[in-house]
């Protein structure tokens, strides 16, 4: 629940990114981001006023991690109550369909994670709740 | 999943409007509308290019219903398949803060479904599973 209703709601976009061989792309925050360094992640960011959901996720993803990707389903929804906003967050299923892998100074470490190791991974919070229901769900 | 590529796609939202009794919301969709005519339905629409997706649920609300209400968080989001686009919807919870009820052209019933009534509703389809799921979670 969205404590705070002076607080501007906004939408974010993350991703499960599959390699051709079903593995989860992980990405981990630098020791220099000012929310929750060192927290593994999915690429993914905020969608900008006037951007469309999907637009947002497929540029967060290029600058975050170089890879083109298509979006081929939806895997969930969570919300999180950030210092500035209160934020629905739309999480996509993707694939990996070129680009090479680099990272952006925002993140220090990457792992791609085999469906078998997801729900054991060290994702936290909200995130770590969601990724453990998905785990759980019938495919 | 989504299972044509080549369809654009797009974001809906909808809402669990609840009133002071904790009762939720729920339209029926009138004979002469192009898709699910008499099917049960959650007031909201699709997000219009450009718009915000809260900016876009209370304007479809304030069409639908003339109510006036307050987003409180988030329900969760599924998918969808129309004719023309791949569909993410967002599902908001919602408390009604004013207005009078009156129904669009779109909707020619409605019902306000105590909480022990909302998972024995007609509703059907991914919407049907989407509040299955919805009732059984841990409140």
């Amino acid at each position: 629940m969205w404590g705070n209703a002076e607080k501007p709601l906004g939408l974010a976009v993350k991703a499960l990114v599959r390699d051709e061989r079903g593995a989860v792309l992980a990405l981990r925050r630098s020791r220099t981001v000012h929310q929750f360094p060192q927290a593994w992640d999915l690429p993914g960011g905020t969608v900008e006023p006037g951007e469309s959901f999907d637009a947002a996720l497929l540029r967060e993803i290029q600058e975050e991690t170089g890879l083109q990707v298509a979006l081929t389903g939806l895997a969930g929804a969570m919300e999180y109550e950030a210092p500035a906003a209160r934020l629905a967050v739309l999480v996509l299923k993707a694939r990996c369909t070129g680009g090479e892998l680099r990272l952006s100074p925002e993140h220090d470490l990457f792992a791609w994670l085999p469906p078998t190791r997801l729900s054991s991974w060290d994702f936290r919070g909200q995130l770590g709740r969601f990724i453990a229901d998905y785990c759980q769900r019938p495919a």
